[in-house]
C-alpha cells in the first residue's frame, strides 16, 4: 500500500524492495600511474612532465549493462558505457563509449546506438601492449594519419554481427553521421560504413576489416591483423592502408612479442607509419617496452617504455608505472 | 582491521563487503531505432533525414533510486534520474530528469528537489502513443505554444502528494525558480506552481491540473485527460488551455484509440494547437499511426507514422521502427 | 554459447549472468531543504531569497567502490564520486569528488587519482555542524582568504595513509598539478603537497597538517583541530594559519559545541577570519546555531541559522530546514 502511494505520487517513483536488486550489471576499470611523458609545450621546446595520469594501459571506464532472455533463444542487450578520466575533476561527464541497445540470437545480434567499428574492436588484440594509451605501437600518430575516423566509435549507428561460426565471426555497420551534433541535412554529415572478418583457432587470431567514410571525398581503409601464440611467445603483426580520394595516402605496420613470465608478461612493439604521397614528411618509428605483473584477474601493476620517433621530428619518449583494477 | 585502515585512510573512503550491496535500485530504459524525419535544413527547405535515432518512443534514462522504512509508517525516498542520449557521445551527460529526497507516509509524501508537474507526469498516459517524442499528438509544438513551461521539470520545487484515497490523488508542488541558473534576486527568475487532481477506477481515469507561473507576466494553464478503457479498445482525449496575460492564449486538444491485438497494440491519434489571438497564424494538426510489439515486460518493438501540419506551413513527416528496454 | 556469440560480437560487450551482481558499492547522498538566505543581487544590493535548494548541510553525491583481496593481506582499491546539484538539471554533470585506485596492506594505502588533503578530509570533524555548507563556521570565506586551495581536492595527485596505530595516523600527499586542464608545461601548474597527523583515543580527537603550495610563490599553512567528546556535550576547535610569500597571510580559528538532546543534536559555533597585511579589511565573524535530528542512521533532518558578519560590511544570514538521505 505504501508502495502504491509512492508509485502514484510521482509517475514512475519509487519501488521499495526488501533487499535491493536490479536487471543491471555495474562494471569497469580504474588505470591510474606515474608518468614522465615528453611534451612540446606552449613554448615549442620538447619538455619532460612527471605526473599522475589516468589510462596510461587501459581506459578508465564506468559502465551500465544487461540483458534479458525473451523466449525461442532471443534476448533483448543493452550497455550504458562511459570514460572515466579519474586524475581531475571530470567525474562522470566523459565521453561516452560503446553504448546501445538490440536484440541478439541464433541469427547473430542487431544493435543501434554508438558502437565501436569492428578495428577499433579488434586492434588492441594485435598489439603488443594491449593497445595501452601510453605505450601502443599500432595506430599512435592518429591525428595526422587520420585513421582515427575507422579506429573510433560511431554515433548514430546499426551494426550486425553474426554468431561465432566455428570459430569464425563477422560484423558489419554502417553509421548515418559519425559525430553528433547532428545538423539539419548539410555536408557536414560524414557516412561510415564497413564490414569486418574474424577467425580464432588454436593458438590463431587473424582479422580484416573494410571501412569506408564518405564526406566530400571518398575514404577507404583495409586492415590485417594476425597472431599466434606458441605458449613461449605469442607474436604479433598488423598493417593498415587508408587510402585517401587526394592520393595522401597512408599506411603502417607493427610487429609485436609477447612473453609470459610467472604471474607476468614482457612485451615488445615496434610500429611504422607513414602518409603516402603526402607534402609533409610524416613518417614515424614507434618503439615500447613494457612489462605486466598480474595481481590477481581484475588487477595488475605495469611498468613501460614508448618512444615515437618521428622522421625529421623531435622524438618523444614516455616511461612509467601503473595499477589498473576492473570490476 | 583492513576495513578501519582503509576507513580512516582517507575520510568515508571504502568499506569491504563480502558481497557488494547496497542500498540502491539501479533502473532505466534505452530506446533506439532506425527513422526517416522531414526536417528543415540550413538552406530553409524540407529535407528527409533517415538516421539511428535515441528516444523515438520513450526517453532513454538512468536512474538510482530508493528508500527506507524509518519505523511508523514513515519512508526516507530519493531518486537520482538522467536522460541518455544513446546514439551519440554524450553518455551520462544528459540533463537531469526527476531527482529528489522527500518524506512519505500515511500523510503522503513531501518531494524537494527537480520535479516533473502533475501535468508533465500524467499527459503520456492519455496520449495514444504515450507520449512518444517522435509519434505523439499531445502538446507536439511546445515551442510556439509556450506550454513547454508546465509540461516540464521544474528546478528548486517542493511537491507534496496525497495518498492513494479510494483512486483519488491530489499532487501541489511550487518552483521558487524553474529553472537554473539560480542568479541573485532577479527578474529572469520564472515562479510556477499548481496542483493537479486526478482519478481512476475501472476503467476510467481522469485529470484535471492547473497551473500558473509569474514573471513579467501571469500565465495559467488549465489541462484535462481522460481515458475509458472497453477491453476491446481505450479511448482517450486531452484538452490544454493557456491563458497569456498578453492575450495569445493557446488552446490544444488531443482524441487518441488503443486497440490491443495479440502481444500488441495499435494506435491512432489526432491532435489540434492553436494560438488564440495570435500575430502569426500557429494551428497545427497532427496525425499519428502507431503500433507497439511486447516482447516481454521489459522489452517492446515498435513502428510507427506521424505527420505535423501546420496551417500555412510545410508539413512533416516521421516514420521508422524500433526497440525499446526497460531494466 | 549464447554469452559467446555477444561476447565477441562487440568486444568486452555482454555477459549474461543468471542474477545481476557485481563487485561495486554503490552509495551517496542526498541532501535538499528550503532556505532564506540573504544574497548579494545584480544590483548590488542585499536580497533576502527563499529557495529550495541541495546541499545545505552535507554535499549530495552518488559514488561507485570497491576493494578486491589479492592475498597477502593486500588489497586494490577504488572509488569513483561525483558531485551532485539535485535541485536542478545538472544531473550526474556534477564535478568529480575523491576518485582514485590504488593498493593497501599493512604497510597502509598507496592512492593515485584525485584526492582530498588531508585537512579537506578531516576538518569538517571539528566543526559544531560537521561542515554543513549552509552553516558551518570553519573556512567560511574561502574565497578572499585563498584557504580553499588546501582544504580542496587535488588533482593528479599520489597520497599515502599508513594504517592505524593505536589510534595514530599520518597521511602524506602531493599533487602534480592542482586543477586540470593540465597544459602543456606552463607556470599555470600548481604544485601542492603536504601531511596530516591525526590522534583518536577516548573521547579525544586531535589532527595537524602542513600544506605547502608552489606556483610563482610559495604557499604554507599550518592547521590544527581539536575535540573532546564528555558525553554531555562535545567542544571543538580549529586554528588555521596561511603564510603567503607576499606577506598577506591569513588565520582563522573556530569554536563549537555539540550537545546531545534525544534523537537529535543541538549544536553552536563561532568562527573568525583574517587577512594579515592584506590592503583590504578582510576581517569576517560568523556565527551559527543548528539542530540535526535523526530519524535513522542514514536519514536526518535539521534547521540552522548561520550569520557572516563582515568588518565594516554586509551581515549575511542564512536560515532554513532541509533533509539528509546516506544510501
Amino acid at each position: 500500500m505504501q508502495k502504491k502511494l509512492i508509485a502514484l505520487a510521482v509517475a514512475g517513483l519509487v519501488s521499495v524492495p526488501a533487499f535491493a536488486q536490479s536487471n543491471v550489471t555495474i562494471y569497469g576499470r580504474l588505470d591510474a600511474g606515474l608518468f614522465n611523458k615528453d611534451e612540446i609545450g606552449t613554448d615549442g621546446k620538447e619538455h619532460a612532465v612527471t605526473r599522475v595520469d589516468s589510462s596510461g594501459w587501459t581506459t578508465s571506464r564506468l559502465g551500465f549493462k544487461g540483458a534479458e532472455n525473451l523466449g525461442n533463444g532471443l534476448q533483448a542487450l543493452f550497455q550504458v558505457e562511459t570514460k572515466l578520466v579519474n586524475d581531475d575533476d571530470t567525474g562522470l561527464r566523459g565521453q561516452a563509449r560503446d553504448t546501445f541497445v538490440g536484440l541478439a540470437g541464433g541469427f547473430g545480434a542487431v544493435l543501434l546506438g554508438r558502437l565501436s567499428s569492428p578495428l577499433n574492436s579488434w586492434l588492441a588484440d594485435f598489439d603488443h601492449a594491449e593497445g595501452a594509451p601510453y605505450f601502443k605501437v599500432t595506430n599512435v600518430g592518429q591525428g595526422f594519419l587520420k585513421d582515427a575516423v575507422f579506429e573510433t566509435r560511431a554515433d548514430n549507428t546499426i551494426a550486425y554481427a553474426t554468431p561465432n561460426m566455428g570459430g569464425f565471426q563477422a560484423i558489419a555497420y554502417y553509421s548515418f553521421n559519425l559525430m553528433a551534433p547532428e545538423l539539419a541535412p548539410s555536408s557536414e554529415e560524414i557516412r561510415v560504413g564497413g564490414v569486418g572478418f574474424r577467425y580464432t583457432a588454436g593458438g590463431l587470431d587473424a582479422f580484416y576489416t573494410y571501412n569506408n567514410a564518405a564526406k566530400a571525398a571518398e575514404i577507404d581503409n583495409h586492415s590485417l591483423g594476425l597472431s599466434y601464440d606458441f605458449g613461449v611467445a605469442k607474436i604479433m603483426g598488423t598493417y593498415l592502408l587508408t587510402d585517401f580520394d587526394t592520393n595522401a595516402d597512408s599506411k603502417q605496420y607493427s610487429l609485436g612479442v609477447q612473453v609470459p613470465v610467472g604471474a607476468g608478461v614482457i612485451s615488445a612493439g615496434f610500429g611504422h607509419e607513414q602518409n603516402l604521397g603526402g607534402v609533409r614528411d610524416n613518417d614515424q618509428d614507434t618503439w615500447a617496452l613494457t612489462y605486466k605483473h598480474n595481481l590477481s584477474k581484475r588487477t595488475f601493476l605495469y611498468a613501460g617504455y614508448q618512444r615515437q620517433d618521428p622522421d625529421g621530428g623531435i622524438a618523444r619518449d614516455t616511461y612509467g608505472v601503473g595499477v589498473a583494477h576492473q570490476f
